[in-house]
């Protein structure tokens, strides 16, 4: 399949593009220029992680082309945005600091490993007309962490730590330290932690789709509300980790899965809720053995939202319809 | 959806038969009478787990109403038994004591959700004309406990021991007290460990059907026994725990889901010792985290059972007609 | 059922024929002769162990003869090897001893529940044209160890140590004893530890198919490979507990579900590098509360691999073919 490709001369510009659209699948838009503001943004904090996130679209985008997957799939970057997430992952839990080659190792293997969990679920969720979207990503995260640790001689990292954990120090809440957290909520998709880069990528789903910005923002002050609900530590709101499911969540339901209505503008603030929540249980629960929660909480929650029946099931898209560009 | 159903005079009155017949999902029955009476020996064995309850099973069918979920069921009170089964366990592991009056806003939003997992995993269950049963409550108490923690601010917890765990001064077994276990083992089913109250639960088992009620005493009959071969705390056989998966269990196969014969019967006995030593196993997995394992192993269980292929399948009844009244 | 079979007077030959096809099954292979071999290595490493062995496969088969399984699934051994499997891990992880005699309790009701789990697991799966294989074991092994632990009154059992953890003098890797792991990951298959019957086993394999034989040795290697890089501990690499699953992995794909040509042997030595991995992490998961991986990843490897869209499914072979002899 390799060959056919590369006999096209135009291969390593198609390459680009179909990666690129890899990348802003991740916010669940389908755009070449998107995924070109969302790269700059990730190089803009820190060139090492835009490194990591190059590789990890390219060697996943590539391990499709091997080994054979759906060529229209390939193209419209399906395979690109889950090792690019893990590439990204890899290297913000990181403890060897940036530019400790041996990362790129796990970070090519653990790419490809997603092309194919990618496809084998597909084959799963396709009886309910279920997208695969990150479970791939999320599986192939832990599998990683677990595997090192965080004293491993090799891949060391920072252990995740539970949301519920207290810091000392944690008295007094900033407001305005917890409204910065709302922006850098959708900042958190791609693990970036600094308010410039944030907005740039906000201004990427921005120009994709307004809808899907609203409901990014919406979504990532729900979840910051739940966090402040459940008594989360500080560092959590400020950092924006508290938001980023409910963003994705919110997201999902209400700008890209279902015809938009005022009904189902409701129904993506309770979504929104429901996987803030559902995050900072998984955190609990995953944060007594150093794993993060990563998007569990909001593909498990998007996943069960379009399997809803009743009246709300009437608007939803279906799956085919919303991948096409 | 609510419009149509308010405007009819009679609203009130049918939300409570619909509520009722919910409360008695909870035991595999479908008449609003043996609801009354299960609401009353919850009442009686505490008036503020009475008042959660009712709100659980209120908050969960109105949700069901207002999302536009299929009306035969909600009259069958499918939507309620989730909402008030996470909503009595709230209570009891509520450390906060009783009247705590900001425990009713956790109680009505998990209710609420359990309509959304109920909705969602039908769909998913269908496929196998699988019943839903309760893992909406069990996923929801799960994530619920797992968001506040023992020492949380607002919403406090006990934490859930172990079967495993042995206490200081469990030396000697008190037979009466083990046989005392089997009846509460009924009980449990709604988290109530008082005798009087369980006894009431067990009449209403009975009102409905004579053949539940015997399954219902000889599974928890069988928890015991698997506890005691297990060498479980004593706690744990004393207050009916170790029962009450076991009669859940004994109860589906034996009196619900399969044609009754000498073959069911022995078959149900099986299912009630999987089931209880699945209880086991679980409640220590759960427990080294300070989790319960509620009713998971009796879910797990019959719904493996109600996949089963051989002779035994025959026999079974499909889920609509166990689902009709 | 059983009176319909113990009519038949060669009932107890026939018996012996699906248990010995039941132990050849773990291997992959379907040939009473490659069984005859294994049972009689397993005997050679510890009579105690092929007892339980012995009991194991006969009391699964049994079960599922009482149950009415499907008598080409029985005649063809697909319920002895699992409950083979739980009885010798049982046997390994018990700290009583040998003859134990009270070990033959849980071994039996743990074989029984084995054929329960098959039958229904295989309604479930049979959706996606997948094998059950060996989910029961891996499912029951574990709900064993959770409901005992370690310091239980009746059935004691040692604590999984995960791959992670390292030894004390664990400085310098002895090049032979890494070496001497590969044949032993063959052998643990069967929870077997010992050079001898490892051989033999491996001899066993290769009697059925030369290609399965190949592919073992040459997954034990990867995942060998994959231990050495991930730094596991010494005692995990010497024993063949790092190659195991590797080897589970690289069978299942190059040798049996799959027809054979260059690609596919790629593809078989890609699972078991996944395999591998996978199992470290697992390990490390299970093994912080005292649990082992058994063969967890390399069955939810095959599982995916088996459900892969693309160009490399064009090779699959169909489940029901495969299972024919």
């Amino acid at each position: 399949h390799l060959d056919k490709h590369v006999q096209d001369k135009h291969f390593v510009l198609q390459l680009a593009m179909w990666s690129l659209r890899g990348v802003s699948s991740v916010i669940l838009a389908n755009s070449p220029l998107s995924g070109a503001l969302i790269m700059a943004a990730v190089c803009w904090e820190s060139p090492w992680q835009g490194l990591l996130g190059s590789l990890g679209v390219l060697a996943s985008t590539l391990t499709a082309v091997i080994t054979g997957q759906d060529s229209a799939e390939v193209s419209g970057g399906h395979h690109g945005f889950n090792g690019m997430l893990v590439s990204l992952l890899m290297g913000v839990f990181s403890s060897a600091g940036d530019w400790y080659w041996w990362l790129l190792l796990p970070a090519c293997f653990g790419s490809a490993t997603c092309v194919f969990l990618y496809s084998g679920l597909s084959s799963l969720l396709d009886r309910w007309d279920l997208p695969v979207s990150v479970f791939p990503f999320n599986t192939v995260i832990i599998l990683y962490l677990l595997c090192t640790g965080s004293d491993h001689p090799y891949f060391p990292h920072h252990p995740a730590k539970p949301p519920r954990a207290l810091e000392p120090g944690d008295t007094k809440l900033i407001a305005v330290e917890v409204i910065r957290g709302i922006p850098l909520g959708v900042g958190q998709i791609f693990a970036c932690g600094a308010l410039g880069p944030s907005l740039l990528i906000l201004g990427a789903v921005l120009l994709y789709s307004p809808l899907l910005a609203i409901h990014a923002l919406l979504g990532s002050a729900v979840g910051t509300l739940a966090g402040l609900s459940m008594a989360v530590n500080h560092g959590y709101l400020y950092s924006g980790l508290s938001g980023f499911n409910g963003a994705l969540g919110c997201m999902t339901v209400g700008g890209l899965c279902f015809t938009f209505n005022w009904k189902i503008h409701l129904f993506a603030i309770v979504t929104a809720f429901i996987s803030a929540y559902a995050d900072i249980a998984l955190g609990n629960l995953l944060g007594t053995v150093g794993l993060p929660a990563s998007s569990w909480a909001a593909t498990l929650t998007t996943t069960l939202m379009l399997l809803l029946t009743g009246s709300l099931a009437e608007y939803r898209i279906p799956t085919v319809q919303v991948m096409a560009p």
